[in-house]
């Protein structure tokens, strides 16, 4: 019961992971990549649902101490803290905190793809917080379908990338928005564009560096044990696109083996 | 038996239609799109060929006299010219076969998904065809991501798009094609783009219109015969984007109403 499970439907939830390992440098972590099913944002709730608690059945057959769902369509899924004695992380529920947190104006952006916008999870969880908290927040989102096989490209720091962020944040700063949620996982290997279009006075809500905090302060409370160890990478399919992603995202060498498993 | 069945995994396919039913605006056609199960292109040849062969099963219950598989991915695994007495048609062999006859100097250029471009099932047939003609054939490659999601964000004619467009192409215009295949049934929404950066010597081929050929010849040999008749377009999940981009697509208005099925 020492490692961290991590799971997402395919590659994106590396960000997460890999936020994670510089938190936590010795700590022993799990990643299960579903990339056979990928994506999940275009399925049904009740599928999503039932595929992210295959995954969950998986980290836990691995004797893992607490699963990360690092991927914002399951996510919107499984909202459960405790699943059969693990506890459980979502990414939409830290950067909502986040958020409300650093924002000043109580005007807030949201990227994500198309799936996760028209859910409306993120709005509907800010709403809830800004009634707990007795104050007015605006929400105003994008979807940026460009952002994921931008991010895939590999074209960061390129003109056309930073001609695209422009283009989809123009309506949100029109807004005088304070504070943006980069609601994808794959979104924060686009973050030097996006800080770039968005301006040093917005601030950019990464999921997983926001996750890191809430891990650190449950390892502090004795929610969380510390267990050193490997990491391992396990995918349901495993293409070279996806093999060569992950060792770029998680900066291993060729001599890294991911592992084909079936859930 | 008088409608012709065209199906593919999303809205992609809708360009075939469109091709179709402006070569024979008086012919019915039904129009399914598994978008409940999209993108095939990701998912394994076992599972895509299963999938194939349930929107066969469907269409063929559905009284067509004939079934257009208008999806690269499902392309790869129906090879079949006949399926239980209907003719099947799929769009890799018509473009393979036009390619060919366009081509004067054998330097053919194929912009696809990732996932076709990795399958090489144009490469193959299109070195099958060099080898029956006797004739020297170079193939060049190229993978657009970007391409399915601008067509989706309907950023046609737009400076973002000529610019991702000119990327992808430099490599096979520094090789010297003359012809272009546009191998994923998305790519002739973004045409002008790509003929501008392309060039007018060099010849573009849209599965589409040649396909509308195909099916003009078999009219004339007897083997379709021509049934008039309204258009109905069925999909396994109706989204608000689907909907949209099939009226969009088909030049449909509000009255249209498209049917959510289940396979």
């Amino acid at each position: 019961m020492t490692a961290i499970g991590v799971f997402d439907s395919g590659v994106g939830g590396l960000t997460v992971l890999q936020s994670l390992r510089t938190a936590f440098p010795e700590q022993a972590f799990v990643y299960l990549g579903d990339t056979a099913r990928l994506p999940y944002g275009s399925k049904s709730p009740t599928t999503i649902r039932q595929y992210a608690l295959q995954n969950l059945r998986f980290l836990a057959d691995q004797k893992v101490q607490a699963v990360v769902a690092a991927c914002n369509s399951a996510s919107t899924q499984v909202t459960e803290s405790v699943w059969e004695g693990l506890p459980v992380y979502n990414v939409i529920d830290p950067g909502v905190q986040a958020a409300t947190a650093a924002s000043a104006n109580g005007r807030i952006g949201l990227l994500g793809t198309r799936a996760t916008v028209e859910s409306e999870v993120y709005q509907r969880r800010l709403q809830d917080q800004a009634l707990r908290l007795g104050r007015e927040l605006h929400v105003f989102a994008q979807a940026c379908p460009l952002f994921v096989p931008l991010a895939e490209e590999g074209w960061v720091d390129d003109p056309v990338t930073n001609l695209i962020v422009f283009r989809y944040l123009q309506p949100l700063l029109s807004q005088g928005i304070d504070t943006l949620i980069m609601g994808c996982t794959h979104y924060p290997i686009l973050r030097g564009s996006i800080q770039r279009a968005a301006g040093n006075a917005v601030t950019l809500v990464d999921s997983g560096q926001v996750l890191a905090r809430e891990l650190e302060r449950d390892f502090s409370a004795g929610r969380l044990q510390p267990g050193p160890g490997p990491l391992r990478v396990m995918m349901t399919d495993l293409s070279d696109h996806h093999v060569h992603w992950a060792r770029e995202l998680l900066g291993l060498d060729e001599a890294f083996a991911l592992e084909k498993v079936d859930l």
